[in-house]
């Protein structure tokens, strides 16, 4: 393996210490924690995901509120959260259960409590480049290409992927970073040689090893998205990481990657949008 | 010249004919005619459009109020028509007059009222696929590929511009229609080079032929949105017609490319915005 390896691990650290720091001095100024409110169904992975939230939160003294509802009664139950003046940011689980309407779900969200922008209102002013909350997986790989100073402006990114919830986001926020962006998907011929003419190569496909190495111009930086679980145990992404780490200049591990700093933007989210209500309040 | 000429004139009249129908049988069903509400301020190049604008769909039996405004006032003015029950559409006239906020006043517009997709709201539907108003430059250059055959599917398109007015919501129509979509813009090096790769060269980057024949691959189709005033009258686009139209398969003229589909998609928008508003008010 030739490719450095860009870990999740130390870019979370980072992001955790000034979390613990802004946490307890938001919690002295408004009295109260700051609160981050999860809805969802009895699905395992968005439980899973809700103990991960719940411990990673509680290590630096933020509160979890975690609603366990039916597919029906989740808009409604956001809709609580969005009006409810102790809980700064809302978090719909997925996948969602049978039965629920996921548009309307959204909509219940109050854009200023969309910690993980799952609301159009958020991607819009993605978008339009003002006053965002990202989704939390795409802002996350943002902040890891950051830490380890990659350069984007004037480079060539390709996105594989174009769900609203990474692919999508990310190409916005490179965009934003002055990139030029190509945005791949199912439909796309051709694909390993459009991927092939990127210095930064984003992979948000959900199909485990789709890319190989013939996807990667050698040097290119290459961040991994995908998570499947392992019969065996542990992780795979949509990455072949060993052979593609031969051609690559950077590569994303899976696990330990693109993970660790989803949670740790949603925290930051939580807080920004916290701090905001509470300007607001008084 | 070698190039097909897609004008656009035929596509807006296709569209105009069934707006007509339309919008005469919504005055019967809905005892009143559908209206369209333009908020502005005193700027000739906004006054000019809002003429065109009332003069198209006056003779269409579409109603226009035209709301003159300084500055301070735009984002009443517009919060006044998003809660009048006559006003089923709103578009921000541009340039808006300076002490404008531009973000509270696009916020004013209510999200049903939306028709030329000047709202975050609509941006973000238009990024997560479901129930969007586009803005009407973009959608009708969309129209205008739709109307003469042009595949998407499975091709190549490079969008020059990033703007949340036309080439970001052009870059979203695009990806729906499964292209794949590259987005460059000022900060883009190689520009020609990236261009030359599209088989679809989209350009509403508004500067005065900055696209010449070395942008362009043989026979890739080119949609020019530049609206640029020439002194000694006129109107030239982004692109150099005459000597890209000698390498291209097809391309759009300037005037009367994409321009004339405009306001034809905003009579569109206005008349489905007063369908949806009639069937949830009775």
């Amino acid at each position: 393996m030739t490719a450095r390896l860009l870990e999740g691990r130390p870019v979370a650290d980072a992001m955790w210490q000034s979390v613990a720091e802004q946490a307890s001095a938001f919690a002295v100024q408004a009295g109260r924690p700051a609160c981050l409110g999860l809805v969802g169904g009895a699905d395992e992975a968005a439980a899973a995901y809700a103990r991960q939230i719940e411990r990673q939160f509680g290590r630096r003294g933020l509160r979890v509120l975690h609603r366990l509802v039916d597919g029906p009664e989740i808009a409604g139950a956001v809709a609580t959260l969005s009006i409810d003046d102790t809980v700064d940011g809302i978090v719909l689980l997925t996948p969602l259960p049978a039965g629920t309407d996921p548009v309307a779900a959204a909509l219940a969200i109050s854009p200023d409590k969309d910690v993980d922008g799952q609301h159009p209102m958020s991607l819009g002013r993605l978008a339009q480049r003002h006053g965002y909350f990202a989704p939390a997986t795409a802002l996350g790989g943002l902040r890891l290409l950051q830490y380890y100073e990659i350069p984007l402006e004037g480079t060539r990114a390709v996105v594989l992927g174009r769900s609203p919830v990474v692919g999508l986001p990310l190409a916005l926020l490179l965009l934003d970073s002055n990139a030029t962006v190509t945005v791949c998907h199912s439909r796309t011929p051709h694909l390993a040689e459009v991927a092939r003419q990127a210095d930064l190569l984003c992979v948000a496909v959900g199909r485990q090893g789709l890319v190989g190495p013939e996807f990667v111009k050698p040097g290119a930086v290459v961040l991994d998205f995908g998570t499947h679980p392992l019969p065996e145990g542990g992780m795979a992404g949509d990455v072949q990481t060993a052979s593609v780490a031969e051609a690559a200049g950077a590569i994303t591990p899976v696990p330990g990657g693109t993970g660790p700093t989803t949670v740790a933007v949603l925290a930051q989210q939580t807080l920004r949008a916290a701090e905001q209500l509470e300007r607001t309040r008084h």
